[in-house]
């Protein structure tokens, strides 16, 4: 199958999800207390919403980077894709119920870090998965050896153990977990390395 | 007509109508309980998330695979495409009312049920008369006996009976609907045949 | 210019608009009375949502016809193209305050029969703009005279005549603004005639 | 890099943004006073949502001009691309909030202004570097001179001047702020010139 309508509908969905994180963002306009006042309170909405941003962009960025690896698709890639995306489609929430309760700490705060590590852990797998699937399953434009491939898959799936980690430290402290997906958002965007090796 | 733009303009229905399906998750900030009394509450919620998510994924996998057999549009097609895309549409909505009725079982369960059920039937007669077009008013890019594309009517117009049946089943006991149509797009989701025999 | 992003931009417009209509579809889960006995109160809802779908289907097609007869685009009819876009994005809006008022009747109603004529009638104005420019400044790919071009306009301008029209008739008595707009849309969707002749 | 997928993810994050503006316009059903009475509280939503739509518009027209001149993206150009697209997400929030507090002038206002001046100055500024970003790192499809490169930068980065001094007027008096931006949004569209002069 053609890979150009999973790109349009992937991309569809990624850029419906970035824009819905900002509906978080939001002030009452009477009888709330002043504008500046809300907007203290609500703070961490707003550092929430920096972090998913670019977590949503890093997930682009590297579909991009995926797809432009492979010149056709089949129906366990667009499956695996569609399990992809559904985590994506959860940040907005999970970001909005970790916005909510951060602050507040205790067992509130630590069951959103688990609901916003959920969605985090959830897309790491599936991206390693879809890694995995075309790697081994002849979908690359340049097969490579199943020794660069697993390479590439041990470099790209270093998500599925920073997210849990991070995760982890959310448990322990809250603001950890932002702290630590930013700072993964930053490193991804960053780091330069492509996916596979140009064939030579 | 070209079949590009109409691709495109039904990949960013199918992608916004699944990215709005998570609308539906929400918890209260504060003074509704504690989150994970919240997240007990509206468990349902998040199962009818993930099967409307298949569901609608389904509907653009097989969509995708109708369009590639095609390649021009005529003003019915688009006509039906349109109809197919108004059902979709009407998912959010309709899988939010099942979500908030379905444990309540009686007859505002049975209600939701409906609801729930038309916006599947509609989906699944809209693609069926569909793929009904393409085959009997030459739109294939490479033409069928009529004896193959009935064949092939018959068997993806299958939704035509499995979701008046699932709806039906639903109306017996409500949880039966969304485990009748998880079911289905597993199905979907995992059967490789194609919808037309390949061209020798 | 070229085409291809206006196209990609306003499908995306559309599609995001044509979905957002069904936000208006909602019941409440408790406390508001039975599911059955809230579809009866809100069923104005529906059948507004059902107008609306199909007149921004028409929109859509008919702008997927007008785009196919360019191969390049310039800034005025960007910005044409923008303000039709701009009464596309409202109609979720108007729609949804026509669905509230159009029963009560009175003052209300007529306001609200006023507010989606506006959207309407904008929509109107501006694609027969958009047609009027192709024509008239070179967009065209096979050029046509200012007789053929002038009548084009003539007959797909029927828009500015029908839809205030379906205004003043709405404001007799507010259905029949639905009325009206669904059978200009059915019209719209039956009718077969291309917006130019064929180029011989 | 391939720039397609960059513009097909922009222009998705663009037209959801554009379309979410409207979600800010709604009247209340029963209770709320009459509806032309509510339009008549509510008009500077519907002033700064004009004003905001073009804003995003002229947004579009450029990315659309800036794209069409390189045939490849990098890292650092889709980073920024991000943060650009980062800021257009915040406008629908930041209009809303100045559309509820622009009349009551004070404190209120004006921290409605700088927050909307914080979201166009970002998308200035992130244009801006943007374009530097293409002129001096070899991505135009036409090189050109570091001279005719500046000259580019300096006319086109005019915003980060005018959308700082649009934000100041507005904390003198909060409605010049959609004054002046609704003048920028009509000379970007009006103006005809190229980003950077055609290749001979």
């Amino acid at each position: 199958m053609d890979k150009g309508r999973a790109e349009a509908f992937s991309d569809g969905v990624l850029a419906v999800a970035i824009t819905l994180l900002a509906l978080d963002l939001h002030v009452e306009a009477t009888g709330h207390g002043s504008l500046v006042h809300q907007l203290g309170q609500t703070w961490p909405s707003f550092v929430a919403y920096v972090v998913s941003f670019f977590v949503i962009g890093v997930i682009w960025v590297n579909h991009h980077a995926l797809f432009s690896l492979i010149n056709r698709v089949d129906r366990v890639l667009l499956f695996e894709n569609l399990v992809l995306l559904m985590f994506v489609t959860t940040l907005p929430f999970t970001t909005s119920a970790l916005a909510d309760f951060i602050i507040e700490g205790g067992s509130n705060a630590r069951w959103a870090v688990l609901l916003y590590g959920i969605s985090n852990i959830g897309m790491a797998f599936s991206f390693t998965i879809m890694l995995s699937r075309i790697v081994h399953h002849g979908l690359l434009v340049h097969p490579v050896t199943p020794e660069v491939g697993n390479q590439a898959i041990r470099r790209f799936g270093l998500g599925t153990v920073i997210y849990p980690a991070a995760t982890a430290l959310g448990l322990l402290w809250p603001p950890l977990i932002l702290i630590a997906m930013g700072g993964a958002a930053i490193y991804y965007m960053a780091e330069q390395t492509q996916i596979l090796p140009s064939p030579a």
